[in-house]
């Protein structure tokens, strides 16, 4: 049979494979930060050479932003867009590395061998399993299905780009089905099909108070401090039921069906140790909420960041002149989430003491998406994954925004297979980030089986 | 008359006065950043070599931090200690000097000649008032008055050295009075005693939640975020009053008495005016209190930092491992320093959500102090100065916390008087510090008088 011989050719060059991944690691192609703007363009070029080395025909395509890598197989059949990103998110604390995070490397653990690097589970580890399952079918085959690949250098950085692209480029990059690679296993032996996606609001809010850093004896007792001002309003965020009080935040989310509620409560998922594995035993959700329910189908705040006065060493009695935090929202079902941005910041505003004034300023915003598995691909993909891994693979929510599959399907009418290999102690975003070479190469194993099914 | 003589001197000598201040401002001095531990001993060494050059026996004493130092002129008479500290503030925000902050210059302004540079008047430019005094002095009389000289290079840091100092070198210390240089003018027109200060207790708090820093997609929702726990409990050291609430707070403030609010009240303040100059129009203290009781005889609580998870360009949806902030007490009366900083700790504690732990580190605590005006040096003082300025000399408060004359009164025995010619738009511990060359000029000629009304 073909498919075990594409099988066998991946099992004999995962060492080849590994040394690309690692070549690609290397590139610090971080998007968030105009710095590397250089080093994005690196990856891209080297993401196109890649592609054609397999004979697919791959160029570069600019945008406002970092550029897009576009390729196609020319093959026949039914027509797969693949969909990954090449960009990474930044660093620090880099203090907290035990290793330079663009010096990437593979280390023996007891848990088996992992690839150490930025990126190597988020996002270039995972796109990389499909690229190689291309590139063994068509050592095998001599040719390719039909795919279109899209790789975007923006995701970490909110996308700005996506959507002009595929609005301009949409008759080349329409297909039946897309596939995305850029979620998690559900458990170490459970490969599971994201249907369901949270979407993201992100802002970056900056309280300014004085005209200048005052003397804290000086002016302290009469002048007001905007950390003062900024904490009393973000404190505030939470209720003490750990629902967010943001006024109408809840428009539009509707309870889980119970046969999707029923499903995942008969997964075998163990809170204690998803909080453990991170040092905690408290879910700090909604109460009331299943733990899943608060990481899949419940909107959420976080506060990303926060400073403002004397941050270094020692102390400085400094009456800041301003104070700046990025605050972001995980939306569910049909949240708006440009309503969700005005009203937050009606309520910062409304909530502003007097001789405080704030600036807003938009990091992006996508809504919660929810894919249809009626198109038979879905249950030929959930069996092919289920052959490679020893449990059935399931349909699983994500926690996560991935705002491409709300894009694909209102801009290019098409749903989208969500399908990775990461595990949650990936530590993507996170220093020390990996990817288990067991993900890597039943990565690549899991996408020739689903070629194989799906690509007829 | 002699003190004619000096003041002529003064006056002559200006522009050497000014060239040797301006020196010793090009010396950064910071005391809280260990990385400038070495310019903190260059500032010594110059202060040395700048009292020998008076013919003052001065030299470096070394202590578990930055150096002291001490001289003794061996003069006659009643015995004065003077203090001055050599050390400064730290520089950031640096993009938001107009230049170098250690290349001092002389800007001709509407308002007149200033001194720009950090330090330029906390405390280099204030100090050298009186060491330029008894230069003049010492040129026109040929000898000194009976004083001791004790400069210090941690004020800015909490001065973590200065007791044992004081404790190990009290016999040579000790004086009759002491006379400190690190305060205000009432206004441009009118010098002030500073009688009143109020104490400070410093605080760093670290609050931890998950081990390391998570992605909030894929743990929002489930694991406590550390910035939230931060700012809800940040976000209630203040009631809508603006009180402050941490539990027995208020134990050992009095109402000022009458006759000195009677005297702050017929004092020419205008609060819209002081506000203005920094942006601002609304009092941030305690409603019901006079701004000057806001800022010289009310306790207040200041946010001076706050930081945690992601501050850089653009946006990382991260759920940090930990956040921080730096807290400052200003206390009045009878407040206890220690009492304070247990009370808001376990305050700290009690507010602390499941999951999450806390750190503290002490910054350093001094009580307020209040000085008798009894001895006749007060008045006489007095006197000399409402000879030298437009308008008679005030006894004010001060926001501002200078443990050194506490520690001079229980450690020492003695009184203070604080006489400093700084003004309220000196930016001190901002960017774009300066000195008014009039506070310079005038300051130097304020001391000579004083020395010849107290020094007989």
């Amino acid at each position: 049979m073909t498919i075990d011989a594409v099988l066998s050719h991946i099992d004999d060059n995962l060492a080849n494979a590994t040394e690309r991944l690692m070549e690609m690691l290397k590139i610090p192609s971080i998007s968030t930060d105009p710095a590397y703007a250089g080093h994005c363009e690196v990856a891209a070029d080297w993401l196109v050479a890649d592609l054609r080395s397999i004979g697919i025909n791959a160029e570069k395509r600019p945008t406002a932003g970092h550029p897009m890598v576009v390729g196609n197989t020319g093959g026949k059949g039914r027509h797969l867009l693949f969909y990954g990103h090449y960009d990474v998110q930044p660093v620090d604390p880099l203090d907290l590395w035990s290793h330079d995070p663009f010096q990437p490397f593979v280390e023996d653990t007891a848990k088996g061998q992992i690839i150490r690097g930025r990126g190597a589970s988020d996002d270039k580890g995972q796109l990389m399993t499909f690229v190689e399952a291309c590139r063994a079918w068509k050592a095998v085959n001599g040719s390719l299905p039909n795919i279109t690949f899209l790789f975007e250098g923006e995701e970490e950085s909110g996308s700005p780009s996506l959507v002009p692209f595929l609005q301009d480029n949409a008759d080349e990059l329409r297909a039946e089905i897309a596939l995305i690679c850029d979620t998690s296993l559900f458990s170490d032996d459970t490969p599971a099909i994201t249907t369901m996606l949270r979407g993201l609001v992100g802002e970056n809010i900056t309280v300014t108070g004085p005209v200048r850093d005052l003397h804290s004896g000086l002016f302290g007792g009469a002048a007001m401090n905007p950390i003062r001002a900024l904490t009393a309003i973000l404190g505030r965020l939470h209720d003490e039921n750990g629902r967010v009080t943001v006024p109408g935040f809840y428009d539009g989310v509707s309870e889980l069906p119970p046969e999707i509620k029923a499903q995942w409560d008969a997964l075998d998922f163990d809170p204690a140790q998803f909080l453990g594995n991170v040092g905690l035993q408290e879910p700090a959700g909604e109460r009331g909420r299943s733990m899943l329910e608060q990481l899949w189908s419940r909107p959420t705040c976080d506060i990303n960041g926060i400073w403002g006065g004397y941050t270094g060493d020692g102390f400085k009695t400094v009456l800041p002149g301003k104070a700046s935090a990025k605050v972001s929202f995980r939306l569910v079902g049909g949240q708006d989430p440009q309503k969700i941005r005005a009203s937050f910041r009606q309520m910062v505003r409304d909530a502003l003491p007097p001789d405080c004034s704030v600036t807003f300023h938009d990091h992006g915003a996508g809504p919660a998406s929810l894919m249809s598995t009626d198109d038979p691909a879905f249950e030929a993909a959930r069996q092919a994954l289920s052959q490679e891994w020893p449990r059935p693979a399931a349909y699983i929510g994500s926690g996560g925004s991935i705002p491409i599959a709300g894009h694909f399907q209102t801009i290019l009418g098409m749903d989208s297979m969500l399908i990775g290999f990461g595990k949650d102690d990936d530590q993507i975003h996170s220093p020390n980030e990996k990817y288990d070479m067991s993900s890597f190469h039943r990565g690549m194993r899991s996408w020739a089986r689903i070629l194989d099914a799906v690509a007829g």
